[in-house]
């Protein structure tokens, strides 16, 4: 039997070890989670993905775990994504989210995973996006996708997102900290967390402040403060989720995006074999890696390897220039 | 007159403002760049690319600006990029970059530019390989390339360079820093810097128990010692790098890198032209999108466009298993 129809078997059985093997195939990229796919086509359904933001040291693990408990408390099943930019490690090894998943250890319907965004192709987008479609057909209502430490990765858990919460606390940096890096335009939801620290109210007042700058838009990005540690505010900061959730299906605007993220995966995919055949084509082409040599730039091998091939997928610009 | 033409008249002339304007390009993903690159294909060589990485608190920044000094003494032109994984910006807006070219404002073989690595497909990659080609059409004989910040980068500088430092100072974090995130492998000189702080000494020996556990290699990690803020060892480690250089030439491995860094640009480049030709079949094909949306999969969607482009670029093992 394939190994793909094993896994699936396991899905459908709930059993978590299934999860956790395909998750690491995706990681692997390995070409078989397509197949397992299509043996779940009848599960597969999107989870809500809640993107969480912020600097280090405001509490977003904490207030993952808050969330966690929150919707486990409904009845709800939760899957977290912790992504560490700077790791190349995967598969939960690192320490803080060993702790945690000791914490839900008994509950079947938790499921955390750590996954490393160095090195694989496409950083955190790639491999979260098809563990997010695995963590759907599994039956996960929701997923947390967390980014632990600092990085790049912000505007990609935005675009991976359905509503993204960007995490404060107060004083930090003092407003500075999100003018840095366009932060204000992927946020969904504002979570002043530590809210119980002196500044909580001027923190709030900045962000509102800025917002009222800003050009107007559809959706008016909500704030609320949070005590992550005690668990105040966790109810607030819920409804802000659900009524941008709401927002955006009233308005069109989750299809759109959902079509648009299936187009960013597809575009990736081609370019992604493309790439894999490009390399197999200059590893077996000895005259081609010479040429690149005596050319010192790339341009001339990689049209080359395109002619090879029939001159497909060149850009219509590109041929008439070239 | 072609624009590129107009750039290369500014490379041959020495126009620094010619070099700025092709990078901008570089970062626009500017096609011109290529016929810019091909008029000045005599002119093309690869200038001494030194890969600075460590943490933030390490003194880079001003590592660098020793070894500009140092360089620029012998009378060496040197270019300088500072790559800041976490800014959306470029074009040389950050504060600390404003300084440092105030300094070198008058040296017209000193040039310094930020560029941001966010928002670029590829990261620092695609983007810096190519504005160190043009550095080097140029007439830049040395490129230093430092990461501001922290982030997925340290592994792309270590791609690019031809020796790459990994800057310590004495005591920060104890070990603990390196064996984090695969350091070790990717250092060819180790810099303690503030060798003056107590500490420095242990932390030396520290870096060379670890090379002793190690595997042993063609090339022994050299240790040297600096204080960036007096200048103090800049000499040892240009001359540790001088040493690696030679190393490298001799051993031929600088030959490999360069045809193993071409390669990775020729797939890159192929994947980049794929991805755009697949994104805009997917916004010219209604159909095609739709049919994502029901699958909710990528897969069969990426097929159906390599199918209408004849097939080509896709790995054998995918279409047999397709």
């Amino acid at each position: 039997m394939a190994p793909e129809r094993d896994l699936a078997a396991e899905f459908r059985a709930g059993n978590v070890r299934g999860l956790a093997r395909a998750i690491t195939l995706v990681e692997q990229r390995d070409p078989s989670v397509r197949h397992l796919l299509e043996s779940l086509a009848d599960r597969i359904r999107r989870p809500y993905v809640l993107g969480f933001t912020g600097a280090p040291g405001t509490g977003k693990s904490t207030l993952v775990d808050g969330v966690v408990r929150l919707l486990r408390g409904w009845d709800l099943s939760v899957a977290v994504i912790a992504v560490d930019p700077n790791s190349p490690y995967s598969g939960g090894a690192i320490l803080g989210d060993r702790i945690r998943m000791q914490r839900h250890a008994l509950d079947p319907r938790v499921f955390i995973r750590s996954m490393g965004a160095r090195g694989h192709l496409g950083g955190v987008s790639v491999a979260s996006r098809e563990a997010i479609r695995l963590m759907g057909a599994f039956g996960f209502d929701f997923v947390l996708l967390e980014t632990v430490g600092v990085g790049q990765s912000e505007l990609e858990v935005a675009a991976i997102a359905d509503t993204t919460l960007v995490v404060l606390t107060p004083g930090l940096g003092d407003g500075v900290q999100m003018i840095k890096a366009g932060i204000m335009e992927i946020a969904d939801v504002f979570v002043v967390n530590k809210a119980d620290l002196p500044g909580a109210q001027r923190t709030v007042q900045e962000i509102r402040n800025m917002l009222n700058m800003g050009p107007k838009q559809a959706w008016r990005p909500q704030i609320v403060q949070t005590v992550a540690s005690s668990g105040d505010g966790l109810d607030d900061l819920y409804e802000a989720v659900d009524r941008h959730r709401t927002h955006q299906e009233a308005s069109g605007e989750a299809r759109a995006q959902e079509e648009a993220r299936l187009k960013d995966e597809a575009a990736d995919l081609v370019a992604e074999w493309a790439r894999g055949e490009a390399r197999r084509l200059l590893d077996s082409d000895p005259p081609l890696a010479r040429r690149l040599l005596e050319d010192r730039t790339p341009y001339a091998a990689a049209e080359e390897m395109l002619r090879q091939r029939g001159g497909s997928l060149v850009p219509e610009a590109a041929r008439a220039e070239g």
